[in-house]
């Protein structure tokens, strides 16, 4: 792991309790979790920390994100959010930091103001917000000059907004980092190899592990795929398990702020999104003052190339939120694959083949769901079966129906 | 010399018969052509190649870049025009690749489409069309239907334009490079040291050389002041020898297009300009499938940051006249320091100073003006004066009476 020090394990043959398929947050969250409860735990991933989760802005949206039919997902969303000041301050121990707290990971609780620019944003908020109020979430209607009062980048003809205080981030570089620490001390392995490299082993109607192309069996009583986009890839999946998960590219920008402490005060103090012409613009800004602009969403299939129109629609779109914005520095731009499903949820725990378990399809929440999905998944690797809260996401609820 | 393989040579004391200050392409041109003069020359770089030169676009835009006032300078950007092949086939000789001919340094006899979007453009674009007639320029004036015709990307509001067969393009990385083998071919010695770190020595009111921080000298019987936009920061300049030299911002993009023997033909298959809301905008398609859109213009002193509203503003542009570059991979954003000058020309040959001579401030046509720059200087060196038609561009045309 060259990003943070930890020492590769890379063994000709190995044999575990469980191998992990993917080495992006999901498959490190699962790994570590598995691992804390006493199972010997290998990851497969050709660079461990380096998945969407380099690309991803960390918006722990669970309010701002909810969409009509997608109750059950806010649920495991709310729940997931919840967590995450356990979550992030056991980690920072576990990763060997614990003086750093939940800052380890930039975890930070600056609360979102989704703005309407026009009045159909405006329209499309204010139904957003009776969809919020239903569900019983917290969140504040203001007027346009109380948004200004709040970010005073925003741009003049912003015509009102609402204030979720609970929506927060973290920043997935530093929690993939932290992560791969944590694996390490646990005592978690890791093996240079990409789900494209590998064949999944079935013996007796069982999934026994995976073979690298020159043969090497890497034996485990029990494989998770958690290979992110790339899950359905995998070779010697059986044709009657479908695992339908597609990419979903996203394109994303890195700005930098000016020092938060300076004469104007910090440029953006919460992260600011809004629909701007029908397509979704945020701006997370971070105590380092990085500043993080996402993100057309397009099914190209595993394209990852960053375009002249791609970085266009976010400038256009974050310029006419934050007009102010044109004299920071740009320094990234960046393309990542979202593992996207049928429901928009993601697939866990027992996927009907025995032996395969299932840790993907987290689409636009793989940050926010990392700590419910590393204990539903140690969970069912322990148990064999999902805590209740996670059954409405178990792998299997699509049966062989899923489209293609 | 990483990118080109050359050798360095370092000494730790240095005589020279001439040493020149800068290696971009006017420091390496001059300090090539005066090698082939019998002169022994060393050139004192941090990164020789690596000035405004690597940012640039390298159009050769005698034409479409025509100024009311400087028709002085319209002479030489024509006289320079017209000896690129001569000037890049002996260049591609001296780098030793004589078979590549002018194509070593990316020379591209494609022309230019300069387009109007609106009225006001039309209007501003008939006015350089007049004064190019009054200069006896070729120019023809085209229906936006005959642009189209032409360059099939353009885009249906393009109003009419001005095709000017004579603007042709260089590959200006390809030609530091070029200059860079070419003088090491012909015996120049580099000294990795920064315009900042040296101070110029004057000896009984005669420049002969410069001074490392640590005091070694680098003696030279002339001295050739060639920094471009930091010419004028040069330590040890006489306070009443003014180098009225400024840096002007300018960002810049790189895109890489579809094969041209594709389906579709080229995406583009001549340089395209436009002023587009009293900005220049231009798009310089090569060979290799890299096309370059330029190019902002900002006084903001050495700031060399790519900013979002840089990016922005350009994308915004060249969209708006070839809506087709939204699907183009954005593969570099990079910004340069311009060398400005008070009439935005160059400052050629003795600087007043017995022993300095420059060869800086070529604004926006350091490329273009390379061969006759290098002519210029070589003569001045052997001889101690420019040659006639270099004169309207002697160094000491401001006298002491330069803006500060």
């Amino acid at each position: 792991m060259d990003a943070c020090g930890a020492t590769a394990h890379t063994p000709r043959t190995t044999t575990s309790d469980v191998l992990v398929i993917g080495g992006g947050v999901i498959g490190l969250v699962t790994a570590w979790r598995a691992a804390l409860r006493g199972l010997r735990v290998t990851v497969a991933d050709p660079r461990p920390g380096g998945g969407a989760a380099r690309v991803a802005a960390g918006m722990l949206a669970a309010v701002t994100e909810l969409h009509h039919g997608e109750e059950a997902l806010l649920d495991l969303n709310l729940a997931s959010a919840g967590r995450y000041p356990a979550f992030a301050a056991e980690l920072a121990e576990a990763a060997g930091d614990p003086a750093a707290g939940p800052a380890l990971i930039g975890y930070r609780r600056c609360g979102t103001l989704a703005v309407a620019l026009d009045a159909d944003d405006r329209a499309e908020l204010r139904e957003l917000h009776l969809l919020q109020q239903r569900c019983g979430l917290a969140a504040e209607w203001l007027t346009g000059r109380e948004c200004r009062r709040l970010e005073p980048m925003l741009a003049p003809g912003v015509r009102g907004g609402l204030r979720v205080d609970g929506d927060h981030q973290a920043d997935p570089r530093l929690l993939t980092d932290a992560l791969l620490r944590a694996c390490e001390r646990a005592g978690v392995a890791f093996h240079r190899s990409a789900a494209r490299a590998l064949t999944l082993d079935i013996t007796g109607e069982r999934a026994t592990g995976a073979r690298l192309e020159d043969g090497t069996p890497l034996t485990a009583g029990q494989v998770v795929l958690a290979a992110g986009s790339r899950s359905a890839d995998l070779a010697g999946l059986p044709p009657d398990l479908p695992i339908p998960v597609r990419p979903v590219k996203g394109q994303i920008l890195r700005l930098r702020m000016p020092p938060a402490n300076g004469p104007g005060g910090p440029f953006l103090s919460r992260t600011v999104r809004a629909v701007v012409r029908g397509g979704q613009v945020y701006l997370v800004p971070r105590e380092s003052g990085e500043l993080v602009i996402g993100a057309t969403s397009e099914e190209l299939g595993w394209d990852t190339t960053v375009t002249a129109g791609g970085v266009y629609q976010l400038l256009r779109d974050a310029h006419e939120l934050i007009p102010g914005l044109t004299e920071l520095p740009l320094t990234e731009t960046r393309a990542g694959l979202r593992p996207g499903t049928p429901d928009n949820a993601p697939l866990l725990g027992p996927s009907g083949l025995p032996g395969l378990q299932l840790a993907t399809g987290h689409y636009r929440n793989g940050v926010l769901l990392a700590p419910v999905t590393g204990e539903a998944l140690a969970e069912s690797l322990t148990t064999g079966e999902l805590p209740d809260w996670a059954r409405p996401f178990r792998a299997q609820r699509f049966g062989a129906e899923v489209p293609a």
